[in-house]
């Protein structure tokens, strides 16, 4: 490769979306283009370093015995409507009607299909296990496209499935699916974290996500010293035991002016009724958020949480709770409809079950007030400081199960750095991470759904059991540029580089770039790969910044230091450099790309 | 690969849609899945065959100096409404709108993003020429598909782009794909014509079609001895000189009961008014066809094509000719708004020019009668006999040019063996085939329309000069399976066989087991790609119909034989078989492979 003749130009300047650095700089760098909001045009460069990815997942796939398949995009709604997800996918889903009005969508994952296929295929317990793959375009119509390939809306993905005829094969095939992964980040040099997950749209018994942690990630999730690890969405409360409240008076409901917010009646509380053996604090009050949720077709409803005073309620984890619901702003309207909702000073006594029958106002038809869902941690027996339904009062000592109830439980207040890991390992930390692998033990909804059954040894037909397993490929491509790159641009580790040496020749000297072009044949003849920067009228200062925003491991530059008989080789991530006669260079490199895993001749 | 763990399943019975060959033994064979009307799954051979044909077209590509890139399949509209083409295709087009209802489209070929990433990234002549190409998914919401991969909804094309400061360049890298795309199909073993075709919806000056000869293939196309080719939509019919009709006396109006057909009429002629010279004959009637066309925009309007009574209307020729619009069938409807046109007698004088004007009947808002057009056979001073516009009654000696006019030519009467060749070049003969692959020097139909210009040598912004060049790569392996399977399956040639040798182990004797595993894995050490049937409770028989049905290049089948120190080389294609000791065996595949191209360790 030329840079006379590359398609390339890389741009001193970010681009105006960009907000994250590997969004910023394969723009800037000439790997990748946008096309549209989440969906990007992929340039030479960029593409050698897709093509490199996926090499490596196909050979990790294809060593745990996984064979390689590959679906259409483009697919006939009748599958997805047999297993619901037509309709639980919403606007998610990019649907496409042909020419005959037939209904079609863009396919964001191919459960359903490749079910389809191997109840097409086999029919016998002899037939399993079996794992199918494929490299695939995926399609996700996001409400926010955002970071580049980070969440882009085409996009693309390993998915996999695994069928197996109980849930001892799923077992083994799910623990396959862990170790390629983990030697696939490992070989890409790819931090990651594996932690617990909600299975969410995908169904199914347990899921886990492979997380690279990282401060621009979507995710967060939790750790513990003991080993727990969980994606905030999957942390479940510890819940307390019922507390006895015999020794509790009646609730009694005060005046507490001007309180509308949890710190202001806190304050009022300490004033109004001190307590005897500590101040009130934000953990003693019952905090009544009201929430609009939208199914996925269209119908509106509002819903309370109730949760302590000193927790907000998690965005996360509240819309992995209500899926396959979405989470909407609520509105005048809504508050409006409600008029027994007086916002700062809602409390239990007019929500869900403790509200009057108010069968108008519900959307799922059950009747009843507006529902309501209460925190873990309000158990029976726990008394709280809570609305009055009134303005400027509140009601003190409110026992749970004694003078309310609630319509459920929903687990989705924040979780805190320092809360108790619900495995009792310890106190939990925090972090940022970007999902580049989700794999499910999906058990057996898909195979229900689309009757997939195979004979036993006993000729009893035993619906399969699957697991799917999904590897974002172009996410992964973002994540290795967002954790390698630093201020002057990208740095690819060697797995992974569109090219291993960007020979460089600086100056105008003939006898320069007659040196260079012949270590560049050099390199090339033992299967290195090279940029050659034989551009003949561009400064020093532009080949070796544009080196630097184009990242490739090494830089061979030949320059003045020539006449002296010196060459200079420089390392991307570390910033070293090395000056040695021309040959030595050369060796130099072979070893380092040798001790980099390259097989060289 | 063993046949005892690979995703297949081999079919007895032809699938009920499949009507050639190509698809039903690639259905039978397991290699693809039909997953909607013109989309197919690819289940792990056909995904081989696919893999190696790309390689060889990447491989060709590359070695013209064009540079891979990707683009998305999902699109924005506007890029598409700036040349036209978003109207253009019609119904061909799958189309999108997105949660925010913004207009995409699934691409059926990328000529606009690939116009406007070179405007992204280019502004110099010094920059041009440049090559670019994708290997990449397309769609198009075909009115009929059919063939199984030969006309498909989803499906793999090669799509490249020049981009050259002037047409001598484009000259260049058109004539530099027409070589790579040769060498593409010689190492393919696909035999193929190069005609002249009709550029269509692509637009552009000049396009030539790479057609595979073959019974089934949609395309008919001509040839003459004296090397004329040409796609029959492109074919144009040598117009005769002007003729001399001073000796023609004025056009009188016959009584023709009862003719409402040429042959009819032909015989009422002779009958009524004999000619001297000899008898009329269809050539001498003019024929007036109605046909319906429906705009792009679903604007209705009929059109009157004139011509000689001896040739039919072709439609693929009518099809070509009056894109973007399409023909549609007339209706009573049509007749009854247009009692002017008398079937079975329609006559040029109530036609185009001619007619009365009747601007209420014309939907293009142009005025005047039915649109007329003929065919270039009826040139001026050429005398007709034809409809006199009443029914029964058709007029003789109506000169054209002296007794009527038209709107236009329209050059869509069949061609038919032995008509000239417009190079004069001989007479034609017709064949059928598979268009494989197209390519069209564009010049600046989109670099216009998306303002792509560079500035050149004196500063001065020059429209650049464009080509783009498809090549159909599941078409491709459609055509080869067309070609080399016979009534037993599939026979690929070695450059694309999903693996070179099928080894067979039959009957139970575990010596013959134990041997055709040695040999297996003795050829796949030298680099031989192998396919082990290696089931253990499978008759010889199905074996044998299997691996014929699969058409790897040549089987070696370990059996009864071994006993005598002989195993068999099967030749796929050929049928031949040669017994041999096991390691002579393997030393003759070494040697056929070898012979076919292959480099083995």
């Amino acid at each position: 490769m030329r840079m006379s003749t590359l398609f390339l130009r890389t741009l001193r300047e970010d681009p105006a979306d960009a907000e994250v650095a590997s969004h910023k700089l394969l723009v800037r760098a000439g790997y990748i283009r946008r096309a549209a909001p989440g969906i990007y045009s992929w340039l030479p460069l960029g593409l050698k370093v897709l093509a490199k990815i996926e090499a490596v997942v196909r050979e990790e796939m294809d060593a745990i015995g996984a064979q390689e398949v590959h679906f259409p995009a483009l697919l006939p709604k009748e599958p997805y409507e047999a297993t619901g997800r037509w309709t639980e996918y919403g606007p998610n889903l990019f649907r496409v009607k042909d020419r005959k009005e037939a209904d079609y969508l863009l396919a964001p994952t191919h459960e359903e299909m490749f079910t389809l296929l191997v109840r097409d295929l086999y029919s016998s317990y002899k037939d399993l296990p079996a794992i199918l793959y494929q490299v695939q375009t995926k399609y996700r119509d996001e409400a926010r496209p955002r970071a580049g390939l980070i969440r882009g809306r085409e996009f693309i993905m390993k998915d996999s499935y695994s069928f197996d005829i109980d849930e001892a094969g799923l077992d083994a095939s799910y623990a396959k699916h862990r170790g390629a992964y983990q030697r696939i980040f490992d070989r890409l040099g790819l931090d990651y974290v594996i932690v617990a997950a909600e299975a969410g749209a995908m169904g199914g018994s347990r899921s886990e996500e492979f997380l690279h942690p990282c401060e621009i990630g979507e995710d967060t999730f939790v750790r513990s010293a003991g080993g727990y690890a969980a994606n905030v969405e999957a942390v479940a409360t510890p819940v307390p035991g019922e507390q006895d409240a015999s020794g509790i008076g009646p609730a009694h409901v005060e005046d507490t002016p001007d309180t509308p917010t949890i710190d202001t009646l806190v304050a009022a509380a300490n004033q109004i009724a001190p307590r005897q053996d500590r101040p009130w604090t934000a953990a003693d009050t019952l905090k009544n958020v009201v929430v609009a949720l939208v199914s996925p077709t269209g119908e509106r409803e509002l819903l309370v949480v109730g949760l302590p005073g000193d927790r907000q309620v998690d965005a996360k984890r509240l819309e992995a709770a209500v899926f396959p619901a979405e989470v909407d702003q609520t509105t005048e309207a809504d508050f409006a409809a409600h008029p027994e909702l007086v916002p700062g000073y809602i409390g239990p006594q007019v929500l869900g079950p403790n509200g009057a029958p108010r069968e108008e106002d519900r959307t799922d038809g059950a009747g009843g007030a507006v529902r309501y869902l209460l925190d873990p941690r309000v158990v029976p027996g726990t008394a709280w400081v809570t609305g009055a339904n009134e303005r400027g009062k509140h009601v003190f000592d409110l026992v749970a199960g004694r003078d309310f109830t609630a319509d459920g439980v929903i687990d989705v207040a924040e979780v805190r750095a320092g809360d108790e890991a619900p495995d009792g390992s310890g106190p939990l930390e925090l972090a940022r991470g970007i999902e580049i692998g989700h794999i499910f033990a999906l058990g057996q909804k898909y195979a229900k759904a689309l009757e997939l059954s195979v004979l036993d040894q006993n000729g009893k037909a035993v619906t399969v059991t699957m697991g799917s397993y999904g590897l974002g490929v172009t996410r992964v491509l973002a994540a290795i540029a967002e954790s390698t790159s630093d201020e002057k641009g990208l740095a690819w580790p060697v797995p992974v580089a569109p090219a291993h040496v960007h020979v460089l020749a600086t100056g105008k000297d003939p006898a320069v770039f007659e040196t260079a072009e012949r270590l560049a044949d050099e390199l090339d003849s033992m299967g290195v790969e090279v940029l050659y920067d034989d551009r003949p009228k561009v400064s020093a200062g532009v080949k070796f910044a544009d080196s630097e925003l184009l990242g490739l491991p090494y830089a061979l530059v030949v320059g003045r230091g020539l006449a002296d008989g010196v060459v200079e080789v420089r390392h991307r991530a570390s910033g070293d450099r090395e000056e040695l006669p021309p040959e030595q260079a050369v060796a130099r490199l072979r070893e380092l790309l040798t001790g980099a895993g390259l097989s060289l001749r």
